[in-house]
C-alpha cells in the first residue's frame, strides 16, 4: 500500500462528510448546480493564512499575491483585501486582475516572454515592469517614449544563488529569467538614465520549498545582492522584492515551513540593515503558499471495478482539472497527494484502493494503490492541496471535458 | 548539445523559410489574422498518411480516427471523409463530433468514467458503447431500457499481454480499463441475453509503440484473444477493433513503425481466421499516427538573452499549447521533440541554444541546449510533430495565456 500526504488542517468531518468552513461538501455541491467535479475554496482558511503570515512577518515586510497561482475571479477579489500588492505574469492575468478591481499601482509584471502590446498595456497602466533582459528594457523604454508615459520598471535579478530544496528552480547559473546579477548594476543605470521611474529589483531564487532554513539562508542572500548590486549601481533601491519560496506539503513526510522562524530571521535582517537599503521597502511574492491549502478539488465515483484483484474507483474528474496531482507536471517520481473518500471522511482504511480519473490515459491516476474506505459508485472523492495550480495549470479541453466548476465560500 | 527529434518528412524551404503545403508558415500566419502561436495542420499529409495505410493494410480493415488526439472541427470534417469511423472518449467529444457532421453509426466511445448523462447521450444516437465494466454494462442497460432504445454495445477487453515498448501500456495486467479477458464471455452473453445490439471487442493493448515486430505480434495476440472469447462466450463476433499501438517518431533516434510490414501481416492473419472470426469485421483506431506528424506549432522569438555565457531564445509560445514538447506530459526523462528556426529553415547550426516559453515556470522549454541557426527576435520557432495532443492536451489557460490559433491547410 503507497501512502497518500498529509491532509492540511482545518478540515472536519460531519455525519462522515468532509466539511469546508462547516458546510458538507454535498451541500456546496448542491449550492453549486449539483454537478461535479467542483472546486472549492475556503475564504476563512485564505484569511487565516494570510493572517498567520502578517503575524509571523515583519511589518517592514508587504506581501504580495502571485496571481498565477490561482486567478479565479472571487477569489483574487478577496485577496486584494488582503494583500499589499500582485504579481501577473502575462497580459492576460492584468486583465483579470483589473476586471477584479486591483489597483494596478499595487501590480508587478514579470515573466520572460512579454510581447510588446503586454508590456504597452501594463506601462499605460502604471504597472510595474520586472524586467527580464537589457531587451525588454529597451522595448519598454522606446514603447513608453511611443505612448508617453513614464515607465515603472525595476530590474528582475538572476541571482547566483538557488533556493536550497525548492521545487523549481528560478536562480542559480544560467536562466531564462532575469538579467545575471554582474550586468544589473549597468541596467539600473541604464533605467535611472532613461528618466524611467525606478522601481528596483525582483529576485527570486526558486519556490515549493519546505526547508525553512534554505529559506532564511536564501533570503539573507538575496538581501546582501540587493545591497551590493544598489551600491553597485549607486541609483538607491526603492523596492525589493525578495521572491516567494514558502512551499506547502504535498507528499507524505512533507512538512510544514516555519513561517514564524522566516519571520524572525528576516526581522533580524532588517534590523542590521547597510545604509544602502536604508528606505527600500520590502515585499515578498507567494502563490501557492497562500491559496494552496484552502482548496478542495471534489469528484464522483461513477465506476467501482476489480481488474487481476485491484480496486479501481473510477470518477467524474481526473488529470484535465488535476494535472500536478496525476504526477505529470513537474514531478519526476509519481507520489500520492493527499486524497480522501470524503463522504467517508475520517473513516477507517478498509482496502487498497486506485483512484483514477474518467480519461481514456493511464496517465490519469489521482491516487495510487492507497488506503480507503471502502467507497461505492456515488461516493465523493476529495484531493487537497488544489487551490493552487490547479484548475488554471491543467489541460481542462483534453477529450472533450470542459473545466471544472470552482466556488468561493 | 543536445540532439533534437527528427523533423518528418515532407517539409521544405523557400527563401530560407519553412513551407508546408507549399506555402511559406510566414504566409499561412499573415492569413490566420498575423498572431502567434499558431498551429497549422497540413491537409495534404493528413489526406496522404490515410492513403498510404489503407495502401498498405488489408481491404478487410477498417481505419478509425481517435479524435482526443485532435478535435478541430476543420480537421474533423476532412477526416470524416477519409476514414471509416471514430473513437470518442467522452460526451463532450460526441458534441464536436455530431457538430462536424459525423454519422453516430460510425462513432464508438471508450473510456472508463462515462456518466449516465454520456451513456445517455449516445445511446440515444446509436453511437456504439465500448464498456468499461459490468457496472457499466448495467447502468447503459438500464438508461436504454427507460429511454426505449435498443443499445449498441461493445465490451472493452483488458487484454492479458500489452504492447511491448509502447509510451502507454493498456493491458497486461491489472487496468482501470475494460473488463479482464476472463470475465468477458460471461458479460457478453449478458448483454446478447438482454436484447443488446451486440457489437463485439475493443481490444486496446497500448499506443504510441515504434517498434513493427511488437505492434504485429501484439495484433495477431489479439485476434487469438477475441477469437477464444467470442468461442467461450458463444456469441459470435460482429466487429473486432484491435486498437492502436503504431507511433510516430519524436525524438532522436526514432523511426518511424513499416506499415506495410504490419499491413502483410495482417494479411497473413486475415487468411488463416478461425471460423469464429469468418465473418467479423475489423478495425484500428488510430490517432496519433493518422495526425501527429501533419501538424506544426509556430511561435514567435520575443527576447534573445544570454544567461552565463548560454543562449535563450524567448518565445510567445510554450507548454500551454505544448505540454508534450516541454516534456512534462507522460515522459519521465525529458528529450527534444523536432524543433527549428521557421524563418532559417534548412540553415546550419550556428550556435548551441535553449528555446524556451514565455510562462514564468522553468518547466518551459520548447527545446534544450540544442544546434539552431543564429536567431533574433522576430524570427519563427516551428515545432513539429503537434499534430497530436498538442492544443487540446495543454493547459491553455495557465498564466492567463489562453488558446493558441489553430489552422488547417
Amino acid at each position: 500500500m503507497k501512502p497518500l500526504g498529509p491532509i492540511p488542517a482545518g478540515f472536519a468531518a460531519r455525519d462522515g462528510v468532509l466539511t469546508i468552513d462547516g458546510a458538507k461538501v454535498t451541500e456546496l455541491i448542491a449550492q453549486s448546480g449539483g454537478a461535479t467535479p467542483l472546486f472549492v475554496y475556503s475564504g476563512a482558511m485564505l484569511r487565516a493564512r494570510v493572517a498567520d503570515l502578517r503575524a509571523a512577518m515583519p511589518d517592514r515586510l508587504a506581501i504580495h499575491y502571485a496571481m498565477k497561482a490561482n486567478p479565479f475571479a472571487p477569489l483574487l477579489r478577496l485577496m486584494s483585501g488582503l494583500v499589499d500588492g500582485f504579481d501577473i505574469a502575462s497580459g492576460g492575468e492584468l486583465g483579470m486582475a483589473l476586471e477584479a478591481g486591483l489597483d494596478p499601482e499595487r501590480i508587478s509584471f514579470a515573466g520572460p516572454g512579454k510581447r510588446d502590446m503586454e508590456l504597452q498595456a501594463a506601462i499605460m497602466r502604471g504597472v510595474t515592469l520586472n524586467l527580464e533582459s537589457e531587451g525588454e528594457a529597451e522595448r519598454a523604454l522606446k514603447i513608453a517614449e511611443r505612448i508617453g508615459k513614464t515607465p515603472r520598471l525595476a530590474i528582475r535579478v538572476n541571482p547566483d544563488f538557488g533556493l536550497a530544496g525548492s521545487g523549481m528552480k528560478m536562480g542559480g547559473g544560467a536562466k531564462p529569467f532575469g538579467v545575471d546579477a554582474e550586468r544589473v548594476p549597468e541596467l539600473a543605470r541604464r533605467i535611472v538614465g532613461a528618466g524611467a521611474d525606478w522601481r528596483g529589483f525582483h529576485i527570486f531564487a526558486g519556490s515549493q520549498s519546505l526547508y525553512t532554513d534554505a529559506i532564511i539562508e536564501t533570503q539573507a542572500q538575496t538581501i546582501k545582492l540587493a545591497a551590493r548590486l544598489a551600491e553597485e549601481a549607486g541609483v538607491g533601491l526603492p523596492h525589493c522584492n525578495l521572491g516567494g519560496g514558502m512551499g506547502i506539503p504535498y507528499f507524505p513526510g512533507d512538512t510544514s515551513v516555519d513561517a514564524p522562524r522566516v519571520g524572525e530571521a528576516l526581522a533580524r535582517e532588517f534590523e542590521q540593515m547597510p545604509d544602502v537599503l536604508a528606505e527600500t521597502q520590502f515585499c515578498i511574492e507567494l502563490g501557492r503558499y497562500l491559496v494552496g491549502e484552502a482548496g478542495v478539488y471534489l469528484t464522483r465515483i461513477v465506476d467501482r471495478k476489480i481488474s487481476h484483484g485491484e480496486v479501481y474507483l473510477v470518477t467524474d474528474g481526473g488529470l484535465h482539472h488535476q494535472l500536478a496531482a496525476s504526477g505529470n507536471f513537474g514531478t519526476v517520481v509519481r507520489r500520492n497527494y493527499p486524497v480522501a473518500i470524503a463522504t467517508k471522511f475520517g473513516a477507517e482504511s478498509g482496502e487498497e484502493a486506485s483512484i483514477v480519473g474518467c480519461l481514456c490515459t493511464p496517465l490519469d491516476r489521482l491516487a495510487d494503490k492507497a488506503g480507503f474506505p471502502h467507497a461505492d459508485v456515488g461516493d465523493l472523492v476529495a484531493v487537497f492541496c488544489a487551490g493552487a495550480y490547479g484548475a488554471s495549470a491543467s489541460p481542462s479541453a483534453f477529450l472533450g471535458q470542459g473545466p471544472a466548476r470552482e466556488m468561493l465560500i
